[in-house]
């Protein structure tokens, strides 16, 4: 049996192990990453011609590809739909931008800490994902035209706006400092756009990609967090100079994405429908954010500092006493609590100990102090254990 | 700008070019593999769950992994509903069987002709396809048993029912000989069956991944030719050593599936409405491969053999006098004819000239007999060319 060199980087994973875990009704679970199931709007498929079964077209279903292009714009993103690539879900648009760029040692940047399933698709097709630390409003910019100067990477890879894991927003002051980095260096952005619409306490900021000169880009955004993810309906838009390649490369993966996925959320996007329900989700999810905080303040406050997210799904936790969350899975898990430790969402895991993310948007109120607390015990009787030690 | 070296091997596809050029309405297109508008069911989506919209698990719907694990049991594949991953479409087993087995340099073993698709993906990564010459009841055994014996391919990748291009069907002799192969090398079977179901004369061999007893295997298949290809579900079924690795590929490229397309197909599949509709289905083709038949027997029965195929969706015609026949393709299309030249179904395109795929189950009947007959002016008209020069 001879499989592929890269098959020795698949690791088994911890995450997928939690969120299996997590699914046993009586856990109480901030591991996920789940759209409450109460937000899920009634579908209406009335008026789907017959034709959304045939075969489609690599790049998407036209009129979506006109919708998302004029979003962008919206955005600040100067675009055409001939830049739209529909994908069968936005983590679609990491597999093609590695197949695009990675070989085994390509350099690649990433925020620390970063969406994980990214580290894990970039580091599976070899890359070396060097890190940026990531502050309250950005990234570290030195640190970033450090890594410029001293490598030289195929893309940069961000999530600007309430990042999975941290929550971080960047401010206006550093997507244009991060822009204009790029720009001086010329390497590729690949922006990563999930939680734009989950915004809770106002404020805007556009894209970084909207603010490129010269560098080469890939957005990417879904409609998983704001209508339904079972669609799996994604999109990319990529500067001109990527286009063509990322859909060769789609239609290599799977021909095309999904059209009746694609035609529902053709009825939303735009409408007034789609804007009342936003709002709705938005109040909805404010309210368990704001339940959360609560929770945390009243059980965690000695144990943990944070940033109230103002938009996303998740709180980042650090520890004041840095301890390797991955040791506390299991003591979580015996008292029914799921959460997801902090350590895989960096390249090197093992320097970045002591962090936590804990969805907000899925556990039902009536279980969150209970869980919270739990999720306290077990953090204090770890820490005392150590200090024992 | 640094892409990936993968990169290199992206070709601009003649094909996709000739697709394209098809979807003009004047267009008497053989070009293509769709099936026919007036045979695509009209659905019915009530009593779809709102929960359908929320994300899913990676491996697919329990209940469809169950129906397509009885199905191929019923084929004589052994295997529980545990070792069936969901797919966004057969093409998706492709890119992960890729990327599980193929590394710049790693040998595999396919059919000559093949599918052309399976050869851009194998070779994108960097594959060196070894072919096996295919005759009209399977593949050379002489020649297969040559290449397993001079070399160590790391997979062997056959379609052996109604093949696309060649509609070869092969024996039960002859897959008996290549499983006895395969499990004296100990190479894995990848096997492609998206024709099964389309058969027109009845008769019906098992697949090959049922007789093996050591070698591993993935046996793939889809609903795209038999109920709907945009619902983008297709599936495999692998033996357990390689499941686990392909469903961490598969979540990494996608996560799952989209489910609306999974619900529905789960509607479906074992039911007395799904019998009814291939029935009707194999009907339809029946009747058009039937014309497409006469036609060819009257137009161009002295410029080309084949075999009349007993299912699938392809007559492989083979000119009496070679000729590359993408040098037909632009003064077909002056005559608005549209096929699919033969070449690029070969590893090694230019030592095949000679070859056509004509597709039968999309063009109208009313303009069949105009665009066989444009066809055959335009060969004999490159064939007079020649034998001038």
């Amino acid at each position: 049996m001879a499989f592929s060199e890269r098959v020795t980087r698949l690791k088994s994973s911890l995450i997928r192990e939690i969120l299996a875990a997590a699914q046993r009704p009586e856990v109480m679970s901030f591991a996920g990453g789940l759209p409450a199931e109460a937000m899920l709007p009634a579908l209406d498929w009335a008026g789907m011609p017959t034709s959304m079964g045939q075969y489609g077209t690599s790049e998407g279903e036209p009129a979506l590809r006109e919708l998302l292009a004029a979003e962008a714009r919206a955005l600040g993103i100067a675009c055409q739909a001939s830049q739209v690539l529909v994908l069968s879900g936005s983590q679609q648009a990491l597999d093609l931008a590695t197949k695009l760029y990675i070989d085994k040692g390509t350099e690649v940047i990433v925020e620390g800490p970063t969406y994980l399933a990214a580290l894990q698709t970039f580091q599976l097709f070899g890359a070396e994902c060097l890190s940026v630390p990531l502050g309250a409003d950005g990234p570290h910019i030195d640190a970033l035209r450090a890594r410029l100067e001293q490598h030289a990477p195929a893309f940069v890879y961000l999530i600007p706006t309430f990042q999975n894991p941290s929550g971080v927003r960047y401010s206006e002051a550093a997507r244009a400092r991060v822009a204009a980095l790029l720009d001086e260096f010329g390497v590729t952005l690949i922006e990563d756009e999930p939680y734009r619409e989950l915004t809770y306490d106002g404020g805007m900021a556009a894209p970084i990609a909207g603010r490129l000169r010269k560098a080469s880009w890939v957005y990417t955004g879904t409609v998983s967090k704001t209508l339904l993810p079972g669609l799996r309906v994604g999109y990319l838009i990529a500067s001109p100079d990527l286009f063509a390649h990322l859909l060769r490369l789609k239609q290599a993966a799977d021909l095309h994405t999904n059209r009746v996925g694609q035609w529902q959320a053709m009825q939303w996007l735009g409408t007034e429908k789609y804007r009342q329900h936003l709002g709705e989700l938005r109040g909805f999810y404010r309210e368990r954010r704001d339940a959360m905080q609560q929770a945390l303040e009243q059980h965690l406050g000695d144990l943990a500092d944070w940033h109230v997210p103002q938009g996303g799904l998740f709180f980042w936790l650090t520890l004041k006493q840095p301890i390797d969350t991955r040791t506390l899975v299991a003591a979580a898990m015996a008292q029914d609590v799921a959460f997801m430790p902090g350590e895989p969402f960096f390249a090197d895991p093992d320097a970045n100990p002591g962090c936590l993310r804990l969805n907000f948007s899925h556990v039902a109120p009536h279980r969150l102090q209970e869980g919270v607390l739990r999720l306290a015990h077990v953090i204090r009787q770890a820490q005392a254990a150590q200090a024992a030690a």
